[in-house]
């Protein structure tokens, strides 16, 4: 007498999890210095600490309820004014707070997006493998369906011609992330170019607008002078959805925002649509301490160093080795051509030497493995054996 | 291109806002100390002292991973303990952590629990006036929908008649809301007997179980000595929804938690629902700093006085003027009989003397209208010859 749908969410536990728990599992029958965990994308840089000095300063100059009363549900106009100018900025654009929706994270962003531009259940969403599986769950949120395109292997780009075949009259929105989970590749000036180049002619032949959900919670992790292009500036029915759970490392705050630019087709109604979803999915407004301390860092940066000193070793150490790995240039995972070519083999066979690392089959790219950077340095180096040991048992 | 149902959602606002945003325009007009808005159910008293030191010893003594990290979906470990230390002993019931699944609030414990309980688009949620207008939305979250039983005029509690006839096969769960928002009304022990008994026997006549959701933000903002009864040790099919916006003035902050207790019927395929229910509504875990504080503060208790010492100079005042109202036991509502018998015309009729009060039409109860008295005392002064003057108009 409950929900089957709700409860097979609940109650399959998703293949990083069920690694995660292995990884506890272990280190509490060898010691958790002898577990090389790779599974999670959890920051390991420490919020910076403008964050937890805004928190002090809200609290000391606020009133308690306005440090933490109800915003308004699109969220506070301090915070939006600040996200707005940073924004404008950095890229050039005229953003204001009427363009800018509040939320408890990415997810929340996408959650209210894909149900706001879902109109019947044959609405269709495409993705890009590798993607973020969890993009199945939330699209199925309104009652639409995930439509993955193959990986454009190795470079991680786009296939293009699959994505013109892919596209139909039912397809409501195209959802990219870059810099991606799980490859940490950026797409190119020249992708988004051809991007919205096949989707404006696209929503020609369709006759209705077809939305780029920009998926961009790594925006700020990005390597090597790397620029991204804002993807806003190149096509103009774009939906921004962001997330300062790794710029900030903030993932357990719940903060993020949708940006909704003017250009959009009918702006105000995809606004008014992603508050009504983000209303019948039970956000009454984002945290509000959190939305303060946004107001102040804004402008804030992450610090990268450990993340590229992480990236370097383990590039060059697995490289040496034999491994084939990209240079990744943004984000904070390496993805990795499993040796032998079946991830889900090598990546079991890892698991006997306690180093683990989650298969591509998830995110649609079953030849690669996965590899979060996010943790200890040292951790690195002791994992090294282990890396050693899991490519000589394939070799 | 957009959903309809969001754009309706989004682009409809209610009632309430409306006249907030109407007791805005004219403090712009008149001055703020002219307007005497009683239309929103925001905390007055401060969050107690103890919320924000438990914040900056989280701040001071954990690392910021620890203090802003992931948690876990059903929330910490440490959270949900005291939690259930707490509920065990004032209630002398016997949950753990295994019962409790943390929230971004009520909105969202009601959300994730309605939609785990909607099995289909024939599902129903009953309902009684006067209720929470939002419940609508949430019914329809998963498809249900919502049945609302009349008001038991004058008293507020059930009328169990029109319960036995509105409960059918497709009945999948009752809400019940006390302390109640708008009426202020506790339930007695006898109303919850009833209502057990009442169920036990529809269930049996219908062969599944029925929930009871019990939606208890105003748990602990009871008045006069009031006892309340904890509906979990009167029927076995409880499902408890729960919110810190009232007793800890934190409603921006968006944390709460469901308690499904081990002998609800199918507890764990609840739970599990639940919990996919917040996975495809976007929630990830509830905000990781205030569940610390939620697990420092979750035997601290609101300081009542300024809401009974407004009630009482209201109650007394109105009542003099010839206003009818009952003395409401719990919560911050006073809930009075629209002089005229109109609701609707009244309030439009006290918005003149720039008096704000929320018709009860929304609420399923149209004779009636809501006084929010979590205000300023010395608002409520000023209002008095406001209020003398509205009524004066409908003798």
């Amino acid at each position: 007498m409950v929900s089957k749908q709700m409860y097979a969410l609940g109650s399959n536990r998703s293949c990083i999890r069920e690694i995660f728990e292995f990884g506890l599992k272990r280190a509490a029958e060898v010691g958790a210095q002898n577990v090389y965990d790779y599974s999670l994308g959890n920051p390991s840089v420490p919020a910076p600490k403008e964050v937890d000095d805004a928190i002090r300063e809200a609290l000391a100059t606020l009133s308690p309820i306005e440090a933490h009363g109800y915003t308004s549900a699109p969220g506070r106009n301090d915070t939006r004014d600040a996200i707005a100018e940073n924004l404008n900025k950095r890229f050039g654009t005229q953003f204001s707070r009427k363009n800018l929706y509040i939320t408890c994270g990415a997810a929340a962003s996408l959650v209210s997006t894909l149900r706001a531009l879902t109109v019947d259940e044959n609405t269709e969403f495409i993705a890009f493998a590798p993607y973020f599986p969890e993009y199945n769950v939330f699209a199925a949120t309104g009652g639409g369906k995930l439509v993955v395109i193959p990986p454009d292997i190795p470079h991680f780009q786009i296939d293009f011609a699959a994505l013109e075949k892919a596209v139909n009259p039912n397809t409501q929105g195209v959802i990219v992330n870059s810099p991606n989970n799980p490859s940490g590749v950026v797409y190119t000036e020249a992708t988004i170019q051809k991007l919205a180049e096949v989707l404006n002619a696209k929503q020609k032949e369709f006759g209705h607008p077809i939305y780029l959900i920009t998926d961009e919670p790594y925006r700020e992790l990005l390597y090597d002078d790397m620029k991204l292009p804002f993807v806003t500036k190149y096509y103009a029915n774009t939906i921004v959805c962001y997330s300062y759970s790794k710029s900030l490392s903030l993932p357990g705050e719940r903060i993020g925002y949708v940006l909704i630019p003017d250009e959009a087709a009918d702006s105000e109604a995809v606004y008014a649509a992603i508050a009504g979803a983000a209303r019948i999915s039970g956000y009454v407004c984002a945290p509000s301490l959190m939305q303060h301390v946004i107001a102040r860092c804004a402008d804030v940066t992450p610090d990268l160093a450990p993340y590229i000193r992480n990236r370097d070793l383990l590039l060059s150490e697995l490289t040496r080795m034999g491994y084939n790995c990209a240079k990744p240039s943004g984000a904070f995972y390496l993805f990795v051509e499993a040796p032998g070519g079946d991830a889900e083999a090598f990546c079991a066979a890892a698991q006997k030497y306690d180093l683990l690392l989650v298969p591509g089959t998830g995110f649609g790219c079953p030849t690669y493995m996965r590899i979060s950077y996010c943790v200890d340095y040292e951790m690195i180096k002791r994992s090294l054996p282990a890396f050693e040991k899991a490519i000589a048992a394939f070799k």
